[in-house]
């Protein structure tokens, strides 16, 4: 499990986090990375990632609306944080979709170690080798119908999988933990998961153990979507619910996280 | 004129609608899918578009910050899209700004069929032949001035128009119609225009007759804005209205739009 | 010092502001021009920024997302905006960073003359010549160090140097302002710099002397940040801050930025 301080670390250390991303939530990448007390610097151009990636201390590749250019950046920073040791997070964006995506990912998944790979339970079960049909959403994959496969996955690829859904999922293989704090709503915001991500990068990036980073991001983001949810009134709707999601993020502490977690861990 | 149901249909049936749009207001156009009940996906590189399209159930092409590649790409999309029958809505941003975004304009009016044309009055005459000034902006043209030439175009087009302004009008050709609801702050928030398109789109997903569909949602957004408007406060300004006009397209019952929609139609 | 009309004119001149920019802030500098009474264009391909500039009333460059396309469009519309007496302010975000960046930088300053360059006291000094290491944020930089070297580099360029940190400085090389509105909480959100900039532009494109605009501009944002603050509840976080930066922004009167603004100014 995680410590209190694992999140205050976050602001103490301000990590700087090289973000290759799509360009929906980009925005919102950039500012939950800041508002957890980390700094997010964008960058995807080939002429500058493998010096801007030397910068930082993590980095995270999104590949929500990849491009040809795109990917020579991610696999060009992707190598140079290996071989600098610098944590690289993952989120394959609906990599069941299209075969352009699910290829970029095979390279990817070729090219560079992922320290932490985020995605929702079709997302995550596209990479197992099951294609689903939607390909963009969860619909109706759940992580507790595939342990066993994340897990062994995990295995495979020397990764942690960080799998969200209405009960989220965290294994590396050995260790695994279940949690189920959030709400649906988070689900009508555009980037959550995006921000899960920015967010995994941001720990990762104070050099905390990638399972042990990927949970407490799980439960912060559920915690703040409770939070948020239950800060709004009656006549507010999605647009209040997102201010006040951001408003949690930037002002949690460790141990809310601690005292609201609900999480369940199995140690193998 | 639309029913109750119509506006429900979208959140029950929840379509997927395939967005190639401009960098400015694409956050602003997935969150106001995902608000009124449908399902976004942003895609813009030529290797996935014809396959990302093929499994949505709309296409909407934004041409608000163009580049070469986006245009082979909307092509190719919205060839796919004609030949597998899913409707596609076109927003021609600024087409009277620049020679590149009318001659683009041009050629995707040749390659592709439009189930809808949304754009400001000034937008939609420049597609009539009358090129503007600033190209931008609505600034002094009328739908109410162009009433013929918008209904010979959409004649000739065979498609729908659905032009925003002080007094929105929706023609096929032979219905039309006068929506009356807003306000002039809807006009102070970037990517009203394109929320329209984005919305037409997830109506069109649930398989709406597309005169219905644009007139509804010109009204959705109408209201919106008054009920936003209603909600803020004294010491509100621009970014609390903006959040509200998403709080009530997320709140909408299609009972609502009915009881508050200022709509006149005529039938040729 | 500036007059109380001088940001009033925004609103009365509604000038078109053509802005070259990156994809993280976009729509936040769209929003922010549109709330003090301009009207944005964002376009970037080479094959219309020329066309588009020409009928902009003031054209803003950022380097924050570059790639190689941008580069030939910021100069091709920088050196038309020149040839017709339209200005154009540089951001040169994070030029610190990367050499791509900081040789881009040097391309734009031979190529274009600006009549404004922002940035922070990192990013402006590393225009003097002094590279600093993370090269995104401030961090150690105070321009209140810099001074005689930022009064030289802003009379070697013939432009006006706006520079915000704590403490903001303004110089044209003989005339200096110090101003110290603002609060820390302005830096947890991203786009603050970006937005200075599409501020700067919407005054420039009234006809202000750019001194005076930039003054006038550092203001404002310091002044909004602090009402802001001040109308933040207890339990409100940085989301609702941000929203309520853009009220305050909609809301200004000239009057006010004069009562408000904490300005020292130097004339040479």
């Amino acid at each position: 499990m995680f410590k209190p301080t694992d999140w205050k670390q976050i602001r103490e250390q301000n990590p700087l986090i090289h973000q290759i991303t799509n360009v929906v939530t980009v925005n919102d990448c950039a500012n939950i990375t800041l508002a957890c007390g980390a700094s997010p610097v964008m960058a995807d151009a080939v002429e500058e990632v493998e010096e801007m990636v030397s910068i930082s201390n993590a980095l995270t590749i999104n590949i929500g609306t990849l491009n040809q250019s795109h990917i020579e950046a991610m696999c060009l920073a992707g190598k140079r944080a290996n071989i600098l040791g610098i944590p690289v997070v993952l989120d394959p964006v609906g990599v069941g979709a299209t075969h352009f995506r699910y290829e970029t990912v095979q390279r990817l998944l070729r090219e560079v170690h992922f320290s932490v790979i985020r995605g929702n339970a079709s997302e995550i079960s596209t990479l197992c080798g099951k294609r689903s049909g939607k390909g963009v959403d969860a619909a109706g994959t759940r992580a507790q119908d595939l342990e066993t496969e994340f897990r062994s996955l995990a295995n495979d690829l020397q990764t942690v999988l960080s799998v969200s859904g209405p009960i989220d999922y965290v294994t590396d293989g050995s260790r695994e933990a279940w949690i189920s704090n959030g709400t649906p709503t988070l689900s009508q915001v555009t980037g959550t998961g995006c921000m899960l991500t920015a967010l995994t990068g941001s720990c990762l990036g104070t050099g905390l153990d990638p399972f042990v980073g990927a949970l407490l991001v799980l439960v912060a983001v559920g915690v703040a979507g409770e939070k948020a949810e239950k800060a709004c009134l009656e006549e507010d709707g999605i647009g209040t619910f997102r201010i006040k999601f951001f408003d949690q993020i930037s002002r949690f502490t460790g141990e809310e996280l601690i005292k609201d977690g609900k999480v369940r861990v199995n140690h193998a």
